[in-house]
């Protein structure tokens, strides 16, 4: 039987659901857990042998030792006797930083982190580099568990040339402007439904954290450069934020949310513009690949087109290549720990599938 | 740099997009095509000498070999030095049989051909036998290019339980009915719809072939396997027919299409009571796992609903799950000879991946 050594760094909301799944995977292939880290404890042990999965809440907490850094941690799995898949489920960044050193000394990775993918230029491009003998899966890093980065890197290598993309990519931003603005008229108030949302914990603690748009320009800056796109950085593209200018500084998340209904009659002339068109208000990120344009901001839909329709705090995205004059649309959950977590784990068994061996 | 070859079968439609693409596919793998068949000639040479895929057609043109049986075939493909993919892009019943031949001897097979997955539930578990060494990936066997069968084999491998799919799976009928039945009324008859598709080329020769659901029927049978239902054949459960009973015998399509108008009152009273109620009418498929009940039939869906909506020709399927209470939605071309090319190359470089060696 084939099998592979996993190394998992993070054990939250994501990580919990991902060990898991893992626990009962449906694969020709064994899964060695033999590293587990969270921010102060980890579990592991230097001849490599795997710990049962279903005991790693309590073999972490009753560790004594601590995380090894990237550079240990490279040490330690690049002398696996067996090929090796390191699983980031923590939105670190230095953590990030470091996959150039884990993927050039053969050490696969799979992460539904962002960070690595949407920062630096440079670091995508040591990411991918073809010396690279470990391979990087990043699945969950958009939309969660849709079947989006996959396909759009595979309608790329057999040669489709992508026009443009256009999406809602985050939960949040879907959840309040579905709400907020809607084919029929409502009367709801975007401060009421900001704090809704809190309430309901779809935004960060801080729901400044979702509605300054970078959670969706890093989303756009992935998508952009699969298409082919040489973008800087989140930073380096218009991205419009929803938080007034007046309360971008304003300490807590409290006094934000508090000033907050000052600033609805802004929103309210944009939602009523639009409803007089017969259209809704929707956060979008977009990518035009001819113009070399990427952008993130609020856009107006008829109610007949699939982004009006969108419920809940679905994801939704639609992609026009030469093949698909027709937008290919994936619509779905885009969040949330079970969905992320089958997107990682996915990806777990997709490189496992390519480099497991057979243990001797 | 790590080699495979290529073996394919059928040079068509999909056959000649399918080389076509392969000729640049960007990949870190190399493709050596050893073996090239239609119904009538190949090309190939003992020596398994990979030659020039751009000069296909003129190799095939020019040769004087004969297709090799199933048999054959499998004699020269397992002797081959390095790991085979046979793509079989023919919709050839007796090919289809063999796949369980090829497998056992170590031969991968990539195909968009749905007969294999679709006859007999002692074939489909033949094909995915546990000690079979070569892999089967048959993503363009359901609309086309359109992420569906590895999405869904994903959800399952990861533990999530498919509740029901829904979808709108032939290309030709989708066209049908998006023309026919239209959020705002229309007076188009059904039987002018069906002559106008078949001038188009969008229908089978005889557009019974695809009026009797039979296609649909496949394809359903396909996902609700995959879904976990041990359905036994496509003729095992309900498939409603669109052709009227009195028209099934008639010996040609002219003749059909000649009589189909006098059956025009049946499809309109269905039109009309669904526009009453706000509705337009899809011919769909349909897979509820709880209660192990497949169905190919004429369903009614409101106008905000996505199926509505639907343009052209575009496939559209709907998966309920535990993780998806709200359904995952994935929607685009579902024929084609680009798209369905792209689903099979896709599937060409997804077992490379895992079986490609570097060549002594
Ligand atoms: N939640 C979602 O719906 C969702 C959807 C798509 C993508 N994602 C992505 O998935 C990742 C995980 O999200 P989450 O919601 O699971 O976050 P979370 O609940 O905050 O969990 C983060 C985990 O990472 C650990 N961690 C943080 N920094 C670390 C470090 N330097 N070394 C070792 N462990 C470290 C934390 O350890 P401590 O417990 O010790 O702090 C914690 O176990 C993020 O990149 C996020 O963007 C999440
Ligand atoms: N076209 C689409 O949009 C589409 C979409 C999804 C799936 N598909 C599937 O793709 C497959 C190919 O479709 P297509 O439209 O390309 O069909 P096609 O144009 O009719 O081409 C079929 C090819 O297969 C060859 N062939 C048939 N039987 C053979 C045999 N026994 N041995 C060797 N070669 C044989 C034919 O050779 P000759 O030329 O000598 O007859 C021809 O080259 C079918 O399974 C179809 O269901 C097609």
């Amino acid at each position: 039987m084939k099998s592979v050594n996993i190394a998992v760094i993070g054990a939250g909301v994501v990580g919990s659901a991902f060990l898991q799944q893992l626990g009962s995977v449906k694969s020709s292939i064994k899964y060695n857990l033999i590293y587990l880290a969270t921010s102060k404890k980890a579990v592991y042990d230097k001849s490599y042998s795997p710990f049962e999965i279903g005991q790693w809440s309590s073999l972490l907490q009753s560790s004594v030792q601590t995380p090894l850094s990237p550079h240990e941690l490279t040490e330690y799995l690049k002398q696996s006797p067996i090929p090796v898949i390191l699983v980031d489920n923590t939105s670190n960044e230095t953590l990030a930083n470091s996959y150039p050193l884990f993927l050039k000394n053969g050490v696969s990775v799979a992460t539904p982190n962002k960070k690595a993918f949407s920062s630096s230029l440079t670091l995508w491009n040591d990411i991918f580099a073809a010396e690279n003998t470990g391979l990087c899966f990043h699945e969950a890093s958009v939309g969660a568990g849709l079947p989006l980065i996959s396909p759009l890197k595979e309608m790329v290598a057999t040669g489709d040339e992508i026009q443009s993309i256009e999406g809602i990519l985050s939960g949040t931003l879907s959840y309040i402007f579905n709400e907020y603005s809607t084919i029929s008229p409502n009367t709801s108030k975007f401060s009421d439904i900001v704090k809704v949302a809190k309430n309901l914990g779809y935004t960060e603690p801080d729901p400044r954290d979702d509605l300054n748009g970078l959670d969706v320009a890093r989303k756009v800056t992935i998508l952009a450069r699969i298409a082919g796109l040489q973008v800087e950085s989140p930073t380096s593209f218009s991205v419009q934020s929803l938080i007034p200018k007046q309360l971008e500084s304003v300490e807590s998340a409290d006094e934000y949310l508090q000033k907050l209904p000052d600033f609805d009659h802004e929103m309210e002339k944009l939602k009523s513009e639009a409803a007089q068109e017969g259209k809704v208000l929707r956060f979008i990120g977009k990518v035009d690949v001819a113009s070399k344009k990427t952008s993130v901001e609020i856009a107006k839909y008829d109610a007949s087109h699939p982004f009006a329709a969108l419920k809940g705090s679905d994801n939704v995205i639609s992609i026009k290549s030469k093949r698909y004059p027709n937008p290919l649309i994936i619509q779905g959950a885009g969040a949330g720990a079970e969905v992320t977590a089958m997107g990682v784990l996915g990806d777990v068994i997709k490189v496992a599938e390519r480099i497991a061996t057979v243990q001797k």
